[in-house]
């Protein structure tokens, strides 16, 4: 659909450009009833006049939009958190849109924040994110925007990620340092970059130690649930050869593979260790408490506000923008879990 | 400060109010230099052309406020879950503020909502929330507004509530008819009508049953954490006589309870049973796990925008506005915790 015009506006109406300018500002010398036809036409195109766009864009918008696939997840709250707490500190208010992880929603809300002339965009990609023009329009338009967490290589501007790849080599490593042999992984689907970077970071540890990867003990969870962990534990315990290791992808799969092992009586972390990732509020409470990966939300919400403003800023004072590629700091959180 | 209008940027350039409008409007009859200089005074005064205002409201805004005092607990995070699914569904886009409990934040919050022309407002109070003048403005301006969770009776307008003093009540009964005799109550500082109501609940809940309150067992936290569970829990262990049911206020306090009950060898519920607030997720997982409350964050959150979108509504139509009073259903869930 072509965007609405003054001049479409005019034509459609049968009047000059100048009078719908004119009815669309209010001036008196035109007659209340094409000042109304006029309006209304403009209203139910959503036409947003240009001298409207252009003196709320001179007067900047004070908005950001903030777009998270998942609204719930403990660790997009904190990041959301963040975000607020730092938007506010800065005197900019956030638009908060949940894309719930479908890329229709991710596109549709792109739009509305160009829309509500926010002033940048932070972006966190759903799973099934595989084409990109729509984020690159944005690009295109030279909206300052930042991608945070789940981003692509496909789309150029600022990105603030944790090191995926870094940590769960990390995590692996220190459980074959505390002995373990047969480590398993959970992992959800492969069409998230957080989950294949997490993969392959067990992966090159295990390699790296001189332990071969067995894809027999690679489950692929449907959901990352509690109970999707305790349905794997079992398929594990089949195995003819005995894990002594799992490294979970996130928090509440490892709950799960403990609350089963508890249930069966299978000693953690005796017989076998347990990593989570995010350091949710359950970890600390379940039995043994759960060695998992502090991801610092609140940092990364912070890192993205920080970095969106500085281009922002960069933008309005016509200087060159300088895209920034930055790694937020993961913590090992050591508990009862592992060895 | 007074407001900018059109006739003071024009006494102030020494120009004619059409001049400015005109200016502001880019209209092609006024001179570049003329243009620069208005719009550059009209945006370091923030000032809004009536037209630009005018058409905004116009068109609607398609936002809605949302002021939270706490955004990173469980329960406000389902309620904006709630909020942003079903504002979305409804074609509305929601500006998210979190107060961080403090009173001169809700206050600018308030202004900075008004300013962005949001079509409503959702604000639970924060606990040092006395005095009403900045909402009662908001109120008086017809502003469609919704109390949520954190109300108060001296603000004429809609709110969506918990029973916050019946579902204590029910869960001080539910210990009582279990075999309870000896209640302990955690509670946080008396200056928030939900920590009251749930106080209340609990006295009275004894009175019905014949058992005379004891205010030695009523602890107040210092904050609602794990932590302070477990300091209270010694607290009541040195009371003379043996307590046999703890009603903490939140799930937080009581996990606190369970873990140093379970430190100790004191055997939950045998010995002592214990219930929470808010069924957060640690709930299922703490061993053995906590009986709750389930206050349905999510309901609340779509029930306080379907209010707000009937008073958006009914006021565009410049209907009469019903201010209702709505109590959100909440759900005791049953588990280890307690006989």
């Amino acid at each position: 659909m072509d965007k609405p015009t003054l001049k479409l506006i005019a034509k459609e109406l049968g009047i000059s450009p100048s009078t719908v300018s004119k009815a669309l500002n209010n001036y008196p010398d035109v007659g209340e009833k094409t000042r109304q036809r006029v309006q209304e036409l403009a209203a139910s195109r959503k036409f947003v006049p240009n001298s409207v766009a252009q003196s709320l864009r001179q007067q900047e918008s004070k908005l950001i939009g903030f777009i998270t696939p998942n609204a719930v997840h403990y660790f997009f709250s904190n990041v959301l958190n963040g975000v607020i707490h730092t938007a506010q500190a800065n005197g900019y208010s956030v638009i908060v849109l949940s894309s719930e992880d479908k890329i229709e929603f991710e596109k549709e809300q792109l739009e509305i924040l160009m829309n509500k002339n926010v002033d940048g965009i932070l972006l966190s990609l759903t799973d099934h994110t595989t084409t990109y023009d729509h984020i690159n329009k944005v690009v295109a338009r030279k909206m300052p925007l930042v991608l945070y967490d789940k981003i692509s290589k496909f789309v150029n501007c600022s990105k603030v990620t944790i090191n995926d790849r870094k940590i769960a080599h990390d995590a692996t490593r220190y459980l074959i340092e505390r002995g373990c042999k047969r480590i398993a992984h959970i992992r959800g689907a492969l069409n998230s970059i957080t989950i294949i970077d997490r993969y392959l970071g067990y992966k090159k540890a295990l390699k790296a130690h001189g332990i071969e990867a067995d894809e027999s003990i690679v489950y692929e969870c449907n959901q990352p649930t509690i109970e999707e962990g305790k349905r794997i534990t079992d398929l594990m315990l089949k195995e003819k050869i005995k894990i002594d290791g799992v490294l979970a992808f996130t928090d509440s799969l490892a709950i799960g593979v403990i609350l089963r092992l508890n249930e069966l009586g299978i000693k953690i972390p005796e017989e076998i260790s347990v990593i989570g990732f995010s350091n949710s509020v359950q970890t600390r409470v379940v039995s043994p408490s759960l060695t998992t990966i502090d991801q610092h939300g609140f940092d990364m919400g912070k890192k993205a506000v920080e970095t969106l403003l500085k281009e922002i800023r960069a933008r309005k004072k016509k200087e060159p923008v300088k895209f920034e590629n930055i790694d937020v700091p993961t913590e090992m959180i050591i508990r009862n879990s592992t060895r």
